[in-house]
């Protein structure tokens, strides 16, 4: 029925209309039980909070999906359990801590930090069949200020992992962990955590370009000015990870190598944003809160007077993140807008990767190779299951010549 | 591919991996229309709000997973109409109360309590079609200070159910009824509806155990004292719904036996939280406002000086629920914090019932019969169909020797 | 088993108990691409915003179920463009625009108002593949102090329609355009959208009747008390839309034709509310943002001092809706009450047309015709393909005689 002819000179090219379906990769994303990268992810030690945030208040943390109770006992141990009470599923959330355990409030079951029942007052004798009212639980650890936990199968759960770069403390040394997800908008009074899938952190961390576009060039310095020039990266596959080395030749003359870190499966060790010359001393991790959330926790060893706001960097006399208004953050623009940016899933049919992608494209394939290990039945790369077997290098670090 | 062997002893036991899916049994929580449960309600009549709440300002009220509008007319008749407009479906909550009925403030028809359409201002002598355009309506009635609703199939309407413990007056008594939920919360000035399943509180009623862990023991004294010691308790079905009998010897030496009951299909009668002697006189009502939310009424005899908010009991000196904070919450929980904290619909799959469950027991045992019985056509126990057999024997109360 | 029976005399007739299930009619409230009637809209200009909220501050917009980015260029040129950045998806919206485009905050890309990629900051040569990443934009012009967009078939681009009642302007007129939904709240400082299919708005149009109700006699006079008297109303299709005259004869004795337009495919020409004498100048747009909100857009050719609150009718005089209370909104509703009251998508199944609904009847049979037209290949009436055809005849206006 079209009857008249548009001239194709007025035809527009290259419009939006009649785009194809977009789609995330779900194999990279999803990160609930069962799905391929949740379990990945649940075969690896994961940071949950900071020590300093686990206390005898019970609180909610969500991670991979998982809703779930965490606090510490009377005597200090973290535990972290389903929050359905095993009886009639109200949440520990409203339970209260005790010496050697928590306390349900609707009918006074007590679990220990392991699930164990040690009480249930409303039935007879305490309860004869407790030991069928084991509260789902998962085995933490504290290490470097953080609890972490195992998520995974029973069968499977490897030593604790070290990293090189964290230990051994050097005199007066002390551990910091913050939880707050501050890797993505620098405010130490930000949200906990962001909106989006743990990726986009993920991939960030091997994109030494945006250094130069977002943190130096595009608005203000938000770092140091140093990374205004333009670096020569190189890319390289480590097995448990990716390292790059950007090299700049600074104003003064000084060679400077930046060597950056990620490893399997969420780990990220970045050199000091100050320019703090030698082998980095921090890794952070961006921890899957649930598909389309993710928690940044990152841990330090430093002197007691340690400012995890940074004390020299732009972003340091700038407004804090959480205080700006939409406006002022389009003027400046950081981590949290690039990456919350892409949308709570990024849409990985549109992507375009090109040459300054390379360390995403490393990154991807090595995921791709670990996933799929472990649909098949096997260990990821990264895990060991001997306390000898556990440290890892890191050789990351900002060196100058 | 899995290479190495976790060594059997440092393989934990009952972690919260690989738990089965979870579910709630429909059957006890939809109630929207065409359920089992939603029309197994639909055969009682169910007060939707106090009396003084029906006023000439139409009010949106949800009930059974249905949104209607509520209104008493010029003349004092409560009415409760489908909310869209029988012309062109603007609410008739922005219509305006007549003597005679409600107009639709778009096009001016005017409906009856009884959906009668009396007004077509554009149509041509005031509309000759009107009888064409009945408002769906329900039937309702005033009783006890409350407006109950018929809202099942229309030749199955029951007679007003009448409870032996609301009648009759005794001299200077006078109604109340509450419509706000206090029931859980409490508080005078709380939410009108709670965000949980109408089955959550039906089965706190038949748990005479959490009155000494939550109410009592857990925290502070919420109602009094007395209720600090276990009771020891017998349940019985009655046919209609189920009581318990609570037995507690007093410090002062007194045998306390405290009667409760339950009756179909969402009925409360619990005695005097202040232990006033002698059998009860109020009612409550968990009235399901769709699948994840409920209103709970009540209605008392009462002297005209009654305060529902109670005078001797614990809560009464402490902070009003709507004003704590959460950890306040956490730090004194209640009812809402038991119930809410079960989740929008519990999750039956995952109970654990036990010994002293057993009123809650006997309750689901009622309810699946009488489920069954309406989906097979039958009349539920508990609606009578000539008034002559209306009144309901309720025999709950407080009594010492 | 049901064994009682109720005496025919009590059981209730009409009641909503049993209601069908209700339905929208698809076919004209989804709007989202490859849906017929979002097809159909496709295939016209559509107003995007007025001319001045388009700057060099990029702003979110969403019509016709996509998110868009929309900004004007450092020479004055606007651009609308599909959100993410084509590299890895970061939002525009945190871009920045300079002279010849926008620029994404996360590598630096920039893209021209037509979406070619001018710059690739971090790409060896700054980007040889660049004319690949052609960022997706859908063509845009300005008129009558709009911003208007084109998001059809490339290849069925019609010319820019011109309106009689909007030219030429007439010694000191100027253009007057609004895009915050003051036709459906009168509030300049109300909300943007409403949320409400644009159907509503649509059919508001063609329905002279709810003035009298409505606006004139229900509550307040919104307008002018003119409206009070039932109009007597010619209803008429005219194959690009439907016009009604609306006759009534005025206290003073006089004469009173007031002539309303909606034209295809979502725009209407409704004469001056203060009823100034003469034809029509001004007209509006009910355009979708997506299936369920609306954004309503005016132009005005008017002197400078025009104020589009109005100045003599009964609203002006009134507390704006920005600042009424849901009970003051209950005591005067307006039209926004009326088509919000209708639901974020009406329920077609359950309108009752009558004789007053008539133009809206007429209505729906254009927009059936139409629609069906565009589904089986065909251009839709309305639309040119050549300028000498463009201008479209609008007989609206207020007549006294």
């Amino acid at each position: 029925m079209a009857t008249k002819t548009v001239p194709t000179s007025t035809v527009p090219q290259g419009t939006a209309y009649g785009r194809p379906p977009q789609q995330s990769n779900d194999e990279w994303t999803r990160v609930g039980p069962g799905t391929p990268c949740g379990e990945f992810m649940r075969r690896y030690w994961q940071p949950v909070l900071a020590s300093t945030s686990v206390t005898n208040r019970p609180k909610e943390v969500r991670i991979l999906g998982e809703n779930l109770i965490i606090f510490r006992d009377g005597e200090g141990r973290p535990g972290l359990l389903y929050p359905r009470c095993m009886h009639r599923g109200t949440s520990l959330f409203w339970g209260h801590v005790e010496k050697d355990g928590i306390r349900c409030c609707y009918h006074g079951w007590k679990f220990d930090v392991e699930g164990n029942c040690i009480e249930q007052p409303c039935e007879p004798k305490s309860g004869l069949q407790r030991a069928e009212h084991r509260q789902p639980w998962y085995p933490v650890r504290e290490q470097y200020g953080l609890v972490w936990a195992y998520m995974g199968p029973p069968d499977r759960i490897p030593a604790m992992p070290r990293f090189s770069c964290m230990e051994p403390l050097q005199d007066g040394e002390v551990y910091f962990a913050v939880d707050n997800s501050m890797g993505s908008h620098g405010d130490i009074n930000g949200p906990e955590t962001v909106p989006y899938s743990w990726l986009h952190m993920n991939d960030n961390i091997m994109d030494p370009f945006h250094v130069q576009v977002l943190h130096t060039t595009f608005s203000v310095v938000q770092f140091v000015r140093e990374f205004a020039s333009m670096p020569t990266v190189k890319f390289e596959e480590i097995g448990n990870g990716v390292v790059y080395k950007a090299y700049r030749t600074l104003e003064d003359g000084r060679e400077f190598e930046r060597v950056s870190t990620w490893m399997l499966p969420n780990i990220m060790s970045v050199p000091s944003i100050e320019l703090a010359e030698g082998p980095s001393t921090s890794l952070g991790f961006a921890v899957p809160v649930d598909d389309t959330h993710c928690r940044i926790l990152m841990c330090t060893r430093a002197d007691p007077d340690y400012n995890p706001m940074g004390r020299n960097v732009g972003m340091a006399k700038l407004k804090p993140w959480s205080q700006m208004t939409v406006e002022e953050r389009q003027d400046r623009p950081g981590d949290y807008e690039a990456q919350a940016g892409q949308g709570p899933m990024s849409l990985h049919s549109e992507e375009h990767l090109v040459t300054s992608d390379k360390g995403i494209a490393m990154q991807r394939r090595t995921l791709n190779r670990e996933i799929e290990k472990v649909m098949h039945g096997g260990d990821p790369t990264g895990v060991a299951f001997d306390e000898a077997d556990a440290m890892i290098e890191v050789p990351s670090g900002n060196f100058f010549t």
